[in-house]
């Protein structure tokens, strides 16, 4: 594949325009030249560039800045570059058989310029297409040729409303009525309609439904793909008997129209079913409690942050009264570091937290989640920028390492106190001695109480404290100034020390607020498996540091850990509904079909879906599709 | 703040509808009512739901299923809303002195109700308003009065185009002329604009403005803020000097109008200057070299993932020519499994760093990572559905696990090499010899090649082969059918397994395609440091397991690991820009202003911003501002 740079190639690999990133291009150890013809090889460079150029030249694929797409404009908008794609016909099926590596670099050069275009035309030529490709008999071979003259459009429908990738629990069914010699496909009930099916919504006139097959006597013999025909290529209307629509709005990808459909005793004949497909993966069953285990952790952190928040606020409140009533103590002065120093690593730690934790749920939601009108993207959209305001989360994470570390130059070089007025630093006093601690805990049980997470968060802080401590003062030796030392330092140890000392805190003050004796004892119990769970949870992901610095060793410690972080997300399971009915607001504002207080989910989700607009309607602009017929490679000359 | 739940408190707290939920809220060890009782106390759960109860009666806060607002009617919709909010007067000013908590609290609700309207409120009612109340002095006071009576409409003008968090690097200038006891307000250049400030788009009449205060004799004191008359409040019209205008759509929060303003030589009275207010975050500064190195194993990453993912697909290719040629081999069925192995883990791993990645970028690009003409949100909306397409990615990564315990299986009860068409299970014949080794490596120097990454990954992999066997064996002994005991296990164990499998052959892949003989000297050096640095990236996510299974003991192999990173990205800097040119897709094909190739992000992104529709055109709906004043309380008698 290796390839020298010739003169002849300025036009496939042309120079960038000059500007500020010259200085840093003219570092480079190497020629990106080069590297591209090495990586790629010039048919394939040049493979890509006839792509790319057609689409900036042709005005259907000039981006509009600023405009905003109605769903429909931008649905209708993806058909017609789906249809030039294939007038332009950039790859022949024998080239296909000879670059068999074009097949992905075409679709990533669409998928580059929108994703939803390059789902549409892999959906449709790839998925459906090899669906019916590889099921091998004669008749299904007219097929082909009417898929890549787009005389039909295709769709694969493998998942249902009620259940995605778990196929085993898939209900469509089709049964053999041998007087006719036909297949009866047949959806039982809502929850079993194809429910996320690409170029389903609006555009596709035929689908491999995947169907549990029956034969008389009722013997059912698993799983099959059968070509069924959803829609009148002609009209675009529905056929009889098919029930057909957009499921609306996603959180992406909203060119490509995503459908469901359900079947009424629909009548297919006997060579429908494809029957030399390749198996569908068997092994698609999983339970549940996994999904619901990922999410646990972030049950306890919402009531340890949320408790965090709130008495980190009164001390904010008691701060301004000072100042109000012209406080110009030492004290007061010191009380304003330290709520800056906690509310400088409180706020990555709960954004981060909070990022992570919904992009959780909307893996956890699986596609559902990824459906506009559960809001789960509007939470993610709405929560990102806390990660930017008021300062870039990483550079909020050094003014709190540099606070802590201000006060061990203090300590060691005045011999000062560990102190401040709301003690998040006092234990700091006896660091010798807590750096000379060990993880003894050896038993899951021993560990299930915040308390031995609170020992372990203790010793990190020192041992981070001193390490950083002990590298910045090195880079300082070998002559980094006092700026670019602190800077070297922040990455591998001011960051994590950071962040470690504002979990700890977090998870003292709820343990504190936890084991107070006005605590009624049920509460207690349940509010204290969340101290420990949010603490042993986030412990857990320093426990590289804790091997590292000889607080934990051997195999057991991990273990243990990890074992119960498990058993409390076991012992939390049966909690979890009420835990989250305390803290979850009123369904008109979670305003989330899926996530409604009744837990009717998938009547609230097909409810909510056909309350939307223009559903069942065919799409305004069918005749591009039923009569505007694109002359295959019509553009081929073009290019 | 413990509370009993009594009869009267039903109203509180209503019972949940009916549904599937009954069956788990039923299991709960404790009473929803008691711990929302307990958590906030009778009162704080009155007052959010009057709130709630106040929005959800109101027509004007009515949730629209499935309408696209435009982004002008958004705006006005949540100006609307917030204007709403005075009429209600939720919270009075004692009240607030009163109950401090009741403050987030209010934010809160209308947070979650949406984050736009929380944030419109916000940052006019106190964030404007509490810089101008604490500078304290008797002029600014009259401002309070008008702030809480919406006469005026504020915001807070800190950061500028070219530099967000680092206060240093302000450019706004305020010079003072003692002949007129004035201040004057520029901005030298359009890089200075004030820019991302939320209200300012549409909204605002005054502005809390930073500016570097200059006194004759050009003597600078640093950075201070400025009360600014932005606009009219009768017409909404800029005020002379002032060209205010609006930087258009973002990722979320759309209702807020985000703005930018530029100053020309704008005077204001020598008591604009609030003078009293706390400093500035003295330490907002931050070196780049970080920035970048969270995103260079990233680019490493993509190297990597694109060679594997390519390498597969003509694995899978020979696959299916196999099957075209009627093989049916044992062989064939071997190779079948394989790829089937090694695509259920490379898809989850691929989409995850990927949607890592783009999260890095958005978050590395600060704000305007943030502004939707940028399309960091468009790859990741479109990017986020692969973690969830053909199944979950932790459905797939348990295909992976079950292929490798097959194997052993096989091995341990008839005694069958490891042995797979493609090889990449081969090394596990070696592996009680392989689990017997420890990381040796004592210097970052020798660690700066893939081939240490490879040794750890083989020795994890058997590490946690064994671990997961021996944990499934228990669990089946301790009565769990084989379906239950590969459940508790994938968690803990199978997961991880699935991960550094197909991470350890994506790295050896890369390593050995990097190796080859033909690549020239200057590429096999470039290229050998992004396979190391994607290799020990990845692995030093794994390291606390490395330390918990014996193969890392004592500190340094954890800190060399992390220097070794530390290293590559170091030796990567310069060739990052290159390195990203390689791969890069053309402009028109990014279509995204700050990633232009020119590197000229603040110019362009100034040109799109000003390209935009509408952007310095007074709000369509200002007189619901200028003219219709609401009642301040004047809807409190409804609550």
């Amino acid at each position: 594949m290796a390839s020298t740079v010739e003169g002849g190639d300025t036009a496939l690999l042309p120079e960038f325009p000059r500007g500020p990133l010259d200085t840093y291009r003219a570092r480079a150890s190497f020629s990106w030249k080069e590297l591209a013809l090495f990586t790629e090889g010039k048919d394939m460079l040049r493979f890509k560039k006839t792509i790319f150029s057609a689409l900036e030249n042709d005005p259907l694929f000039a981006r509009s800045p600023g405009a905003d797409l109605s769903l429909e404009k931008y649905r209708e908008l993806n058909f017609l570059r789906c249809k030039r794609i294939f007038e332009y016909d950039f790859l022949s099926v024998e080239d296909m058989f000879k670059s068999p590596l074009k097949v992905p670099a075409l679709i990533q050069c669409l998928g580059m310029y929108d994703s939803s275009l390059a789902a549409k035309y892999l959906l449709h030529s790839l998925v459906f297409g090899s669906a019916v490709y590889s099921s091998g008999s004669e008749r299904h071979l007219t097929y082909i040729q009417k898929i890549f003259r787009m005389e039909i459009f295709g769709c694969f429908a493998l998942t249902e409303l009620s259940h995605g990738s778990n196929t085993k629990a898939i209900r469509t069914t089709a049964h053999y009525d041998p007087a006719t010699e036909e297949f009866i496909i047949h959806s039982p009930d809502f929850e079993a309609a194809k429910f996320w099916v690409g170029n389903m919504g609006k555009t596709a006139t035929h689908a491999v439904v995947f169907a549990k097959l029956h034969v008389p006597g009722d013997q059912c013999h698993g799983l099959h793909p059968f070509i069924v025909q959803i829609r009148d290529p002609k009209t675009l209307l529905p056929m009889p008997g098919v029930m057909v629509g957009d499921i609306g709005k996603k959180l992406g990808q909203n060119g490509l129209d995503n459908g469901f459909a359900m079947f009424h005793k629909v009548r297919v004949p006997r060579q429908s079913l494809l029957n030399r497909m390749g198996d569908v993966t068997p092994e698609g069953t999983y339970v549940s409690p996994f999904k619901q285990w990922r999410l646990l952790p972030y049950l306890a952190a919402v009531y340890a942050l949320d408790h965090f928040s709130k008495s980190l606020f009164l001390d904010l409140v008691e701060l301004q009264r000072g100042l109000a009533l012209g406080d110009r103590s030492a004290r007061q002065a010191e009380l304003g570091r330290e709520i800056h120093a906690l509310a400088s690593a409180g706020k990555p730690l709960a954004s981060w937290t909070t990022q992570q934790g919904i992009q959780e749920c909307r893996e956890a939601c699986g596609g559902h989640g990824y459906l506009a009108m559960n809001r789960l993207g509007v939470l993610r959209d709405d929560n990102d920028p806390n990660c930017t305001y008021e300062g870039d989360n990483n550079i909020l994470l050094q003014q709190t390492s540099n606070y802590l570390l201000g006060l061990l130059a203090h300590q060691v070089q005045d011999g000062a106190c560990f102190h401040s007025p709301l003690k998040s630093v006092d234990f700091l006093d006896a660091y010798p001695g807590i750096l000379d601690q060990k993880f003894e805990v050896s038993s899951v049980a021993d560990c299930l109480d915040s308390a031995v997470a609170l020992a372990a968060y203790k010793w990190l802080v020192c041992y981070l404290l001193r390490e950083t401590y002990q590298k910045l003062n090195q880079e300082k030796r070998s002559g980094s100034s006092d700026f670019e030392a602190r800077n070297k330092c922040q990455v591998s140890h001011g960051r994590p020390l950071a962040l470690v000392f504002v979990e700890l805190t977090v998870v003292q003050r709820f343990h504190e607020h936890v084991h107070q004796p006005c605590v009624p004892p049920l509460l207690r119990a349940v509010l204290g498996r969340l101290s420990a769970l949010y603490a042993l949870w986030s412990l857990s992901r320093h426990a590289a540091l804790l091997y590292r610095g000889g607080y934990f060793s051997g195999e057991q410690a991990g273990e243990v850990l990890e074992s119960a972080v498990l058993a409390l997300c076991s012992q939390l399971k049966d909690d979890a509904v009420a835990l989250v009915d305390v803290i979850a607001p009123p369904d008109f504002v979670l305003d989330s079909p899926i996530g409604r207080a009744d837990g009717e989910l998938y009547k609230n989700l097909w409810g909510a879906v056909l309350q939307e607009s223009k559903v069942l309607e065919r799409a305004s602009w069918w005749p591009e599709f039923s009569v505007n017929k694109p002359v295959i490679g019509g553009l081929k000359s073009k290019l």
